[in-house]
């Protein structure tokens, strides 16, 4: 079974990994290819990246996508999060981890920049 | 005139200051509603947005939009960029600057993660 672990930075501030445990059950609701979606966060909230990993393989998941949720990328996309990535490898040499593209490597990006500083203009 | 500065945390990694100067002189080259785009930064790279501001003044506008570049609504958001855009307001009363939603609010933005997480699927 093929799931998808979205993962943040992680905040001090609850509401901002509220937000993307949001983000994660909107898209689990809406057809996607992936049995499960999660999200796990680099630091600070829970679940931790591996934990995030290991809660997938626990229920069932053969293949794993991890979607950074990221705009740019730093130090976190390119080392931080395969590092995490790793130890789960290790300990689940069966099972499939892939990473996609961080969020902000989309063309679509500067699409939606332009419509949320133009929806600006509507206001009179 | 209106223009549009794009407001980027900041890295101490050049690259990624770099792909959001990339990402503003895209914006500006397509069709825009802008007469000018710039970008700035919260923290660490230049021009900090109080001077991104004046930079866009000096250049001729009446009219800025400030789009946070930010993924969540946290305190960068909520009172950093605020605080920041009010120095230069007090200077500047008779310009008219206004914030658009930070990127992340888009309801596009869960489309983009599902395109950019399934592009993994399609490798076999």
């Amino acid at each position: 079974m093929m799931m998808l672990l979205l993962v943040a930075h992680g905040s001090r501030r609850d509401e901002s990994n509220a937000e993307v445990k949001a983000l994660a059950n909107q898209l689990l609701s809406a057809e996607s290819g992936f049995a499960d979606i999660d999200c796990a966060f680099l630091e600070i909230a829970q679940p931790s990246i591996p934990d995030g990993l290991r809660q997938l393989i626990a229920k069932g998941a053969l293949e794993i996508v991890v979607m950074p949720y990221f705009l740019s990328a730093g130090r976190h996309v390119s080392s931080d999060i395969p590092a995490e990535i790793e130890q789960v490898r290790v300990e689940h040499p069966e099972i499939n981890i892939r990473m996609a593209p961080y969020l902000g490597a989309s063309a679509e990006i500067a699409q939606i920049v332009m419509q949320q500083a133009s929806s600006v203009l509507q206001e009179i």
